[in-house]
């Protein structure tokens, strides 16, 4: 057993990890850090949770814990400040060290690069222990469309996201009151996630993504003009992935499939009008978008199972 | 005051058209006709419906009731071989009449166009008595990109409608079940109000839908590459508009505020990666997207105030 | 034309209550008060204000406007804190005033009872110039219990509210996180709505509030034993009010025909396997539960029509 | 490893039951009954569900398949008319055979009890291979009143539930336009699981359910007078188990925790204004309040470890 440690364990990220990790064969949870429960038991997060837990501690104190891996689960400055213990794993969930671009990280997060790998396990599978967990919404677009980079010049990226992607911190556009029987689009040709996105396909999409009242799941819809055969490129590149499938012709993704576990779902289509390339993919942003995959980018820097404590079975309506 | 009849009163723009009506400073109800409800009183189909009410009949007799307005709310088929009383205005809500192509009119709806003009009051006032009005996905893309329609070569619309856009009767994917906390793409690049948008815009654009979790509003996200202003054409465009407000720089439409009204908000925005522009239109697909439209047409062909019967007032949270 | 203010009009009630006001043929708007957007226009509350209304100032200016009737829309502690303008109408939307027990008010509100009285005007007439409108929960409750007072020696109130009735303030309980596809009871055995229902119902009751994954409407079911025909007492009750309408035999209220009107429904039923008498009331949280409410007390106060302004037409589906 | 067939697997019940037996050590799956999918492969009910799975067939083989564990995930006439093969363990997940009187039986199934007992495993182990799975409902009221039966003499039981208790069939009241954004009582003192509550509990209870806005889940406020401490009763009732959860004082039960599960959470509160004791119970339709029970029951059925296949682990948000 090698040993974990989740940092911010109260927000959405940290809880669905620390839910991942307690199910994982191979990780043995030895400190929960959060300065906000620091001193309560872990019951206080959740009542699921049993007393054969490790009570909550500070961050800085679960950061010395000792444990093989990290879970960074922070806000971005917070990430940024993280100083690594040297030979540990530390997987970023947060946002502050996926832009490898000096100015871009800097306008984008007020951060500098340093020696963190992107780590996309299907397309860009980490190169050290120090790994920048993706954003849901580039997983999502990447998965999409790295197969076709070499066919496409650009992509127009139509987002819809589950309000639990925008965190649990309280802010008006969270508020129930603005999210129910409610669509809404934001960030509007300006979200942090396109710099991402451009970073690792190797070039610009336009990229727009809404607010959806559902709690978790996030959709992509992605546009682009090719001569390939798209199909081909996506199976092919996904044929002997156990967590991403490319759907038969004429199925369509959708949130359900994939709520509540950290397996991608991709469909093709051709549009009947314009000969337009769609390609769609659905996705958990708590699961493959944030959770799933910290643990599987985990997995692979730790040389255990690659899916080992992913939720990827079973068939909930 | 005119004498207006409804045919196909039970679904849902048949009760839209009908709650029109009723708070309609020009227009008597004379007829309320739906083959399912015949002989029933209107109280049948909701409680709040008083007795001063005329009692339903078949839609055939409704027909034959002399009114100077027919709304025609009945399904694609019945709409077609709806054979319309001399000299009374006519507005279809349904399908049968928008394509003018007799290719195009079959493939779709299996029809022949005949003497029916679009009538989309902003861009295409109606030309006589037999109006076609507009699908609720077509008014929304046509809106955002017709002022626009000269300055640029195509355009990618990704849309998203509330489940009461699919009508009442009752399948699959309808099912609550179904739509709760999901979101789902459907007809994606075969949709029939594609060839309805390419017809009235002069181009083909690729159109994808995605069924919403909400009840009713519709969202249509428009990407289109263009050296012109947008947003002084679309400012130029609706400018005199009572019924479609383009808003301020960086404000964005969203469902809460249209709907269960006849209106329709724009938003526009330039994409900081590709400089794609980015127009937004939100509507309630069953006010300016179906019954709000229709009584809008209606006003136009019968003489009367534009925005008679209109919900356009109020700000409900 | 009568003049009103509105203090407090950037919470949900606050809106409601302008919505009502801008539409209502006897008042005019003649100050919108905000601490929180004082000077700035009114559409900074929102796109659909237009120039023509007054710019917002501070809720003390607003009170000083000389209008006729004030609606406070404050929170507890500042409506208690407020000075009514001599000769003035104040209807105020808050809880502050109304509880007339000295103990009850302080433990609930922490303020001291004055020379306001309480306002629900099918039950409990506004009898002066300073009107304490009901809570949401309790119009519910006391529309479906009044009536049977008589009758019965207590009662069950299991409530289900919208999100809105939380208001608009940041907390986690109302962030959509917590909300979308959950129910949560809240406030067990311990809603300051129970003291409310037992003073002007004259009999203790257990209450229970529900919070819903809506964005508004409320219902309340209500189990009473009782030898009484509940159904003649309750028809009997509302027979002339075009506000409250009891529903038929086997006919059941549910939100979708009260949501954003100013009406109420009641449904009446008698449990197979107990006998025991089942009242339920749906009415909207903003509408008849607190906006609506407001303006037909002031209605009444200021010798107006009683449903002047309120939304009472209309079937939207 | 033992055999098990599952007939009507296409609906809710029967593809969450499939679920569990997916993921469950010690059963086998042998057979996949489903009428309308019969000669199909396993994807077209799910595309997660992969080639190595059996092909549909019809019920009437998948009950020939020489299984040793039977689910029926049929209608109520199709689970009345099966005839149980000889030394097979049948759950039934419909409600032909919960009712043990036989008027009782006629008058709400139309069927004859037979040698069927009733299996709620924590109250009532089922004594028999054949066993009648509870309703939903009925499990939440029992987990909530069985342990206080001794000192109570009725109740009410005011229930809500997530609409997938309604099964896949399409009716008006399932379509989504019925559900969303909407709170619907039904069958208001005259539901089917308030005789079988009846019987289980020994005395009648007043029942009403609710249709709530939400895919899965439910939720019981029950109200009763005693004297007894309910904490100490409920408690003890559930101290030893690993699926039934009484919250600490002061916690309440909410959708959002048992979700997904087959878990149930139990709250205990005393009205303040009245003395009622409440006793809240929250679990999802389809686990606890079926699959997760009928494979629980079946595991007992079979000498299996009780909660071998149910989803018990897990905190996600």
């Amino acid at each position: 057993m090698q040993r974990a440690a989740i940092l911010g364990c109260a927000g959405y990220a940290g809880q669905e990890t620390l839910d991942r990790v307690l199910g994982h064969p191979g990780l043995e949870l030895v400190a929960l850090g959060s300065d906000s429960l620091a001193g309560q038991p872990a019951a206080a997060l959740d009542p699921r949770l049993n007393g054969s837990l490790p009570a909550f501690t500070s961050n800085a104190e679960a950061a010395r814990s000792g444990a093989d891996v990290i879970f960074l689960c922070l806000d971005n400055d917070a990430a940024a400040a993280f100083q690594p213990p040297a030979g540990t794993v530390v997987v970023d969930l947060a946002g502050a060290h996926r832009l490898t671009d000096d100015a871009e990280a800097d306008a984008w997060y007020g951060t500098a690069p340093g020696a963190w790998s992107y780590g996309l396990p299907e397309l860009f599978p980490p190169q050290g222990p120090l790994i920048a967990n993706p954003g849901c919404y580039a997983t999502a677009a990447l998965l999409a469309l790295v197969p076709l980079a070499g066919s496409i010049s650009g992509a127009v990226v139509d987002a819809k996201s589950g309000v639990s992607g925008a965190g649990k911190s309280l802010k008006t556009s969270s508020h129930a009151g603005s999210v129910l029987e409610n669509l809404s689009p934001y960030a509007v040709g300006a979200h942090r996630h396109a710099p991402e996105i451009a970073q690792q396909l190797g070039m610009p999409v336009c990229f727009v993504p809404h607010l959806l009242p559902v709690r978790r799941g996030l959709l992509a819809t992605c546009y682009v003009q090719t001569d390939a055969d798209a199909r081909a490129l996506l199976e092919a590149a996904y044929a002997a992935s156990p967590v991403v499938r490319v759907l038969p012709e004429g199925a369509t993704p959708e949130l359900v499939r994939v709520q509540g576990t950290d397996a991608a779902e991709i469909g093709i289509f051709t549009d009947g009008a314009t000969g337009t390339t769609i390609v769609i993919c659905a996705l958990d942003n708590l699961g493959k978008g944030a959770a799933g995959q910290a643990v599987q980018n985990a997995n692979l820097a730790l040389g255990l199972d690659e899916t080992a404590g992913l939720r990827l079975t079973g068939v909930p309506v």
